[in-house]
């Protein structure tokens, strides 16, 4: 049997065509992808394609740029991305992909999918394009306040991620800190370090500090949401303002322009090995089952990739993976009482 | 009179005769300079510039690579950050430069000094260069856990450093959150920005994300150490990985040799105004007198630059400055016992 995915094609800024257009390509590879969103425009859109297994379920309604996400998706059940979430919850699919608005795919998860049995959070999960070898960071922004046993279990759950998904056999699994010595950081921190120190089957190797995030040492690295997105905002804020004060610089002389001019291809060739559309955005990791955020500025490149990325999450039963790492290490979480108030989540967009 | 500063020659990689060359240039323009270290190397080195008002006082122990700084400075009283924090609390010298080792310099200052009147926690600020602007980020790496009314006088602290050091008449003052929305954050995050909006003198900006770090839309970015010290440490990890990427890009084929050859004097010169060393180091404030923190890696260029930046936070009265702020805002902390613990601080290198 294929694999199923539900696509929102809402959120996409170049809108939903260009997402029909992505989803055509990995559907044309055997993924059969239910296709929530405006019909007309999509039908239309992949009338200029060749035949794909797509099926359109016409859903106009998008929350995706709606400001408190866990709000509107109590208040407009027929959302797209709300239905594309419980075409999943249903059986009907085994994974969702949505286009921009993480905060609104996290809400529409949390209340169609729930988490994940005995996991505590979910956890938004990035990847740091580098030429040959893919870092994974998380949480990026699902939990802003974490305690210890969250960061514990994300470990894990970013450490299946980055064996299912990533293919990184033994992914070496890193703390992020303001320094490598385990006296370093927060009380939170220490406490977390400890544990991770005490799963032999980890691959943990130790604390690492942000300037570490972008070399490669580490293939997952664990922090909480807050800190998270303050590391992935300010490598994609440095790497911006670099790359435009060097061209800057190039176009101030003619001799740096006919400079620029033989580099032209050599640096299009490494901005195509980063390109963050290649990774189909971030990962929400934890539910009952797996969603892709894809950035809401990709082109048809990040959906295509993001909905061939859950078909692989599903095939390398990413979910069981997880649950089973975190079994064997002791670390899922026993419901004490089945109507006891689980945990809340800071609902918000990364 | 003119403004006396007393340095730490010891911590430098590059030994402390590489210090006494730097601090020669800011003494030669009428900085006086008291110069702890080992007297033979710092007299054999000066002996070689021409003559500058420096007096060197032989302090040939350095604590600067001990593991635990705070138990360093009370078990080394001879040692030479400790003699040269001394000299400033004895009134011999009104500021201080140590070479290396931020958490022996935090030590010694909150041993020898103190925290200035009505400031409750030291913070280490540093300063991000761009084109056109230098952004002043702090704390990063003095508190690892902070409470609310530290990064409010934080705020104070950096503003009244940009001010008198930096030189911005008016600077614009963020609190680093993930996102800009005022509701964002951890409730630490959310309740200083309660606080900080209440400030109309401040000129508070609102929240910033890690992306706008270094685009100079804010002068002063204020925050936790732990999350500054990583938000720091990232910026340099993905500039230096971006930098040998490119480079790395650029000599791989001959075309990009070629392009690469017209673009060397032009991408030197960008590099020259995002030189660190132009900042002189991190800067230790909130002690009852100013500590410049030069980094263990520095060249003569940056001694320099650290101690004429001392010279110039003496000159414009920053302790004084950064006081009468507070005090106006109504953020100087009362002191109700003169006998009462005072806050502990996490020393540690930054």
């Amino acid at each position: 049997m294929p694999v199923t995915v539900a696509v929102d094609a809402t959120g996409a800024d170049l809108g939903p065509a260009e997402v029909a257009r992505g989803v055509a390509r990995a559907a044309q590879d055997g993924i059969h992808v239910l296709l929530y969103g405006p019909a007309g425009p999509l039908k239309a859109a992949l009338a200029e394609l060749p035949p794909a297994s797509i099926e359109i379920i016409d859903a106009p309604v998008s929350i995706a740029k709606e400001a408190d996400p866990a709000r509107a998706v109590r208040q407009h059940p027929h959302a797209s991305i709300v239905q594309a979430v419980k075409a999943v919850a249903d059986g009907h699919a085994q994974a969702f992909v949505a286009a921009g608005a993480t905060g609104a795919a996290l809400a529409a998860g949390m209340s169609e999918l729930g988490r994940a049995d005995g996991v505590r959070r979910p956890a938004i999960a990035a990847q740091i394009p580098l030429p040959g070898a893919e870092v994974t960071l998380l949480d990026v922004g699902a939990n802003a306040t974490v305690r210890p046993e969250h960061l514990e279990q994300f470990a894990f759950m970013g450490r299946a991620f980055s064996q299912a998904v990533v293919g990184v056999e033994h992914p070496r699994v890193a703390l992020l800190s303001n320094g490598e010595e385990k006296t370093r950081g927060t009380d939170l921190v220490r406490e977390v370090h400890e544990r991770l120190s005490k799963h032999s089957g980890l691959g943990f190797i130790g604390n690492i500090d942000g300037s570490a995030i972008p070399t490669g040492v580490a293939d997952v690295i664990v922090t909480d949401g807050f800190t998270g997105n303050i590391a992935l905002k300010t490598m994609e804020g440095v790497s911006t303002e670099l790359f435009h004060l060097i061209k800057k610089t190039v176009m101030a002389s003619n001799r740096g322009k006919a400079g620029g001019l033989l580099l032209r291809a050599p640096l299009r060739g490494l901005a195509d090995t980063l390109d963050p559309e290649l990774q189909g955005g971030a990962y929400l990791l934890g539910l009952s089952a797996l969603g892709v955020i894809a950035h809401g500025r990709f082109s048809h490149v990040g959906f295509e990739h993001a909905v061939r990325r859950a078909g692989i999450a599903v095939e390398q039963d990413l979910l069981g993976l997880t649950l089973r790492s975190l079994e064997s290490a002791g670390a899922l979480r026993v419901r004490r009482k089945r109507s006891a108030p689980t945990d809340t989540v800071v609902v918000h967009d990364a």
